[in-house]
Parts: structure tokens; sequence; C-alpha cells
């Protein structure tokens, strides 16, 4: 295990789970204005720090404006790599954690993680996020810019609602369910644990997306996706069942 | 016909026709802090009150967070139940509606005893609304969450506006249709009176619906909707005409 | 050719490029209060003013509420028809141009024309719009009412970006690409000079549109488009290939 780096911590300090510029990396932006906290670091729960070339990131991508971490940092901040993360999230006194990492069961890993070390699970939603009366809210999601969330809606930790993304009323979201940019869903739609919409799908009323099930983008739900299906076109149909973990 | 509940009236009172929880059920949350006025009873334009047992329809839900009325109330406000609502609200001294029965042409029946009788159509517009410069909005419609009326449209009463909605420049929208959330049109699109337009379709620029026509959730508009058919699809393909009433 | 418009000029005039009622006819409506710059007139790249006949033009809409320019006037405001717009504009003193113009070819040499002569650039963005963290935006864009600029996002000059769209973080928008309502597109999305997404399109993740391609309306892009190609429905498919210029 690498050397960890100086993190300077303050008794309102969180650690972002997670280093990816899509997700992380633009909430860095903005986090600590929106919630008054202070962003310690990130964590990366591997035993080793990411292995990053950015000059070979960057010649496969047009912007060039996209951060990558040199190892132990990333945007200027301390990146933390340890399976323990949590211990030593401890040790270091930070107690606060906004899980960010973009795969759904390894994110609901670290949540249960998390939860088990009795570390505090942090949301962050930007500031432009419409919340409707009613809606109810746990800890540890993440909700960007743009996005509505409707009337009498339940959002478990760990979803992450990306991009103006429209989550109607009477939905329930369960734990690290993920919904990419400018998703929309009717009233009483259903995504079970870990499910992934993928952007730009439509959801009518009443659907209920199954544990682990991928909705492809572009996609129109309009009959029951069962948990880990993947499903794609107008209408959604199943083109790929993957076996029980 | 059952006894009428006990409801208290002012000057500045209103009643809301219609007591489904995704439309009426969300205005109430904010209908009286956005206009100032005062909600004095839900009514439900049937001889009988509604029999809804919640019990039954709750095992039927994953959201538990959804209202249903015990006969004589909705939210905790007065359920009026009557053939004759245009009167009894009337005698009662209130003499402003708001037009939200989900049934397009119910609505606009609704709509037409209201201003036989000289009951003023009232609207609710959610403060988020964007209404860019030039749109005429008559009086007694919804416009919902995150939606936007673009530059000179014209929205006619008791049309239903849902949840993040573009109606763009010069769209003409006729009487009691209804847009579901997320659909986007082009400019110069006209809706005919009681067309219904589903969940995330997108209607290209010049597009006509026809009235009573329904166009499906997700379809994407490039060819004018005959009156009274059903489309779907990417292009939207007629799948079902309905015969003229 | 005809003879100018009477045009008053101040220091901090502006003219707009381009008189169609879609873009040009809205900006005027809050262009001035949102900027604080006086708009002076609006410019028909053409040796002959435009001969558009309102009455014919309006028996072919439903909405009576377009704006058609009679010969030299705009929305009550000159329209200046010249082949030579730049050096006629700096002969009046005005030294700034809006670029509106619809076609995009058209619109990127009015740009080089106005860079050549010295003209300014000017943007034309919302109040409504949000604009995310470290976005870079060229001078002389429109981005409509509603719309969404990602984090890290580039975009050059002459690019138009209509109501409700959402250009996510990383993406990269060569000049006088043009985004049409409701389009949503999810990160490190390019799209080339010229390009032109239709309403309701969606590009997922690392899609690239090639200069002067064409995304039909409510197409999903889940391959790269090549330059000047034609893609149509979901998934996109190349239905037309134009011959380079």
């Amino acid at each position: 295990m690498s050397a960890p780096p100086d993190i300077a911590v303050r008794p309102d300090s969180v650690a972002i789970l997670g280093f990816h510029d899509g997700n992380a990396g633009q909430v860095e932006t903005w986090f600590e204005s929106v919630t008054g906290l202070h962003l310690a670091c990130f964590v990366h729960p591997e035993a080793e720090p990411p292995n990053v070339d950015a000059a070979v990131e960057n010649r496969r991508r047009v912007s060039q404006r996209t951060n990558f971490p040199p190892r132990d940092a990333f945007k200027g901040r301390p990146l933390l790599s340890a399976v323990d993360w949590p211990e030593r999230l401890l040790a270091l006194g930070i107690r606060r954690v906004v899980p960010l990492l973009s795969n759904n069961r390894e994110r609901l890993r670290a949540i249960v993680a998390a939860q088990a070390h009795g570390l505090e699970l942090v949301s962050a939603i930007h500031p432009s996020v419409l919340i409707l009366s009613g809606a109810v809210i746990q800890p540890g999601v993440w909700i960007n810019a743009g996005s509505i969330i409707g009337y009498n809606a339940e959002l478990a930790a760990g979803v992450l609602i990306n991009t103006g993304v429209q989550i109607d009323h009477h939905n329930v979201l369960e734990r690290c369910c993920q919904v990419d940019p400018g998703v929309v869903t009717a009233g009483n739609v259903t995504l079970r644990e870990c499910a992934h919409v993928h952007t730009g799908a439509t959801l009518i009323n009443r659907m209920e997306v199954g544990a682990d099930a991928i909705v492809g983008a572009g996609a129109v739900v309009i009959r029951p996706v069962p948990p880990r299906c993947t499903v794609v076109g107008v209408p959604a149909r199943v083109i790929k069942e993957r076996p029980a973990a």
C-alpha cells in the first residue's frame, strides 16, 4: 500500500467516495458552497492508487478539460486509496462521506460499509434542483443540476440522479439506482436496488424496473422490466438477462 | 345523494374540480401560497361520493404515499360530490373553480358548465414555470413544475401541462388538451381540443394533433395526427382510430 | 438595392443577423434588458429586402402571432438588407453583431465576415439558462430559455442552442452547430462544425456528430455520425449522405 496523502481535517470534513470527473469532479466545484461543509479528500476503495495516464486518456477525447488523478490527488485535493477506508477516515477524524462511486453495486457495498462503521452519509444536491412537496430524500444521494424530484417521491441512499432528470410523483427509487441525464418518468414508477436508467429514456406511469436491470438510452418503457435484464428500443424489449449474482 | 360535507367559505374561496393525487393532490400543496386564494373544497361531479378503498389501492402500489378520498374529504379538505355542483358552489358562495378532472372530455363539459353558470375559471401555475414573452394563457389551466411555455404560444382554458413539459414558440393548445411529463414540442405545433400527448413524446415543428387524438409515450411525431387517432412509435404511426362521438 | 432604412445608433448598439420570429424575434423581446445593450437593427445579408407576404404566411399557420418583416423593418425595428452589411454597419457606427441566421453555413460565413471586418460577436443567453462550472462559451452564441450547459463544456461562436436543451459535461460544440429544443446529450459528446441536432434527440456519452451532419428529431445516437450524413431512428442509422461541398 502506498503512503497516504496528507489530509487536512476539520470538524465539518467530508470525503467523496469516487474520483470520476463526470460526477465527483463536478460535485467538487459546488459542494462546499452549497453544503457549507469541508471537502477533505476523495476516496478510491482499492489498495493501490488509480493508475491513469492523463496524456493517454486525453488522446482519446476531444475535450481536453477532463481532470484525472495523479495517484494521490484529484483536482488538487488528496485522494486516499485504501480497502479499509472507513477505518482510515475515522482515524483521520472524518465522519461523513458522499457516495459517488459510478458502479451501483460497488457504491452499495461502500454505503453498507460506511453505515457499519458509523459514518454519516451526506447528499450532494445542486441548488437548481426542484424538490416538490412531500418528496422524501434519504441522506447520501447525488442530484445534479436542473433535475426535478416529484411530489411524494422517495429516494433512498446511494441514488445518483444526473443532469436534468425528471422523477415524477410517487416514484420510489431504491438504494443505489442510477438515472442518467434527461430521463423522464411518469407517476408511480419504481426503480429497484441498483437499477440503471440510461440517457433520455422514458418510463410511463406505474412501471417497475427490477434490481440491477438496465434501461438503454432513449428506451421507452411501457412494460415492467425484470431484475437483471437489459431493455432497449421503442417500445423497450429485453435483449439480455444477466444471471443472479 | 349523500349529505354534503361542511365547507367553510371565504370571499376568495376556490374549488378544485377533481381529486386525483397526481394532479389535484399535488396542486393542493402549493395552490394557496402561490395564488393567495383559499382552497375551500374539491369537487367530484357525480351524484355519489367516490368509493375508493385506500387499503386495496395501496396494495397495488409500491409507494404508500398516495392520498385517497374517504368519501367526503380529500387531503383533509371537504370533497363535494354532486351533479349540480355549479349551483351548489354558487349557493355556498364559491365563485371560482380550477378544472383538474383527468378525462379531457369530462373536463371540457365541466368548463362549459362552469362558464354557463358564471363561475370564474382559475389557473394553477407552479412558480417554477417559465412563461416566455408574448405567451397568452387563458384562465383555467394547470401548468406543473419545470415546464416552459414558449414565445407567443397560446393556451386555452382546461389545458393540463404536466411536469417539465416544453411547449415552444407559436404553439396553439386548444381547450382541454393534456400534455404529460417531459413532452417536447418544436415551434408552430397545434394541439386541437382534447388531444392528449403522453410522457416523453416529441413533436417537430408545424405538427398538428387533431381533436381527441392520442400521442403515445415516447412517440416522435413527424406527420400530422388526424382527429381521434392514436399514434405510437418512432416515427409515430396510426395504430387506432376511434369513431366520432 | 433598396434605400436603407433609418437606423438610430448609440455607442452600445448591436445588430442581429437574421429576422426569423422563432429565434431573432424572440431574442428581440429580452435582448436589451438582459445584455444592457441597444438593439439597433436586424440584418438580412442579401441585396434585396425579404419579400414576405404576411397574409399568405398566416394562412398556412394556426397561430396568428408570428411576426414577418415588411421589407425594411421587423418587429418595429429597422431591417438592413445588404450583401456588404459589415461595411454598412461599421459606416453606421455599429460594431457588434449577434449571429442568428438559421442556416448553419450561412451563419458561419457571416461570422467569418464579421470577424474579418473587426466586428465584435455578442451572445444572447436567456437569464434562465444554467451554466455549470468550468463551461467555456465563446462570444456569439444563442442559448434559449431553460437550457443547461454542463461542467467544462465548450461552445464555439455561432452555436445555436434552442429551448430546454441539455449539453452535458465535457461536450465540445464547434462553430455554428445547432441544437433544437429538448435535445439531451450525455458526457463527452462532440458536435463538429455546422452539425444540426433536431428536436428531442438523445446522444449517449462520447458520441461525435460530424461536420454538417444532421441528427433527426427523436433519434437516439449510439454510434458516431459521419460528416454530412443524416441519421434518424432508435437507434439512429444513416439514411442519407450529402457530398462534400
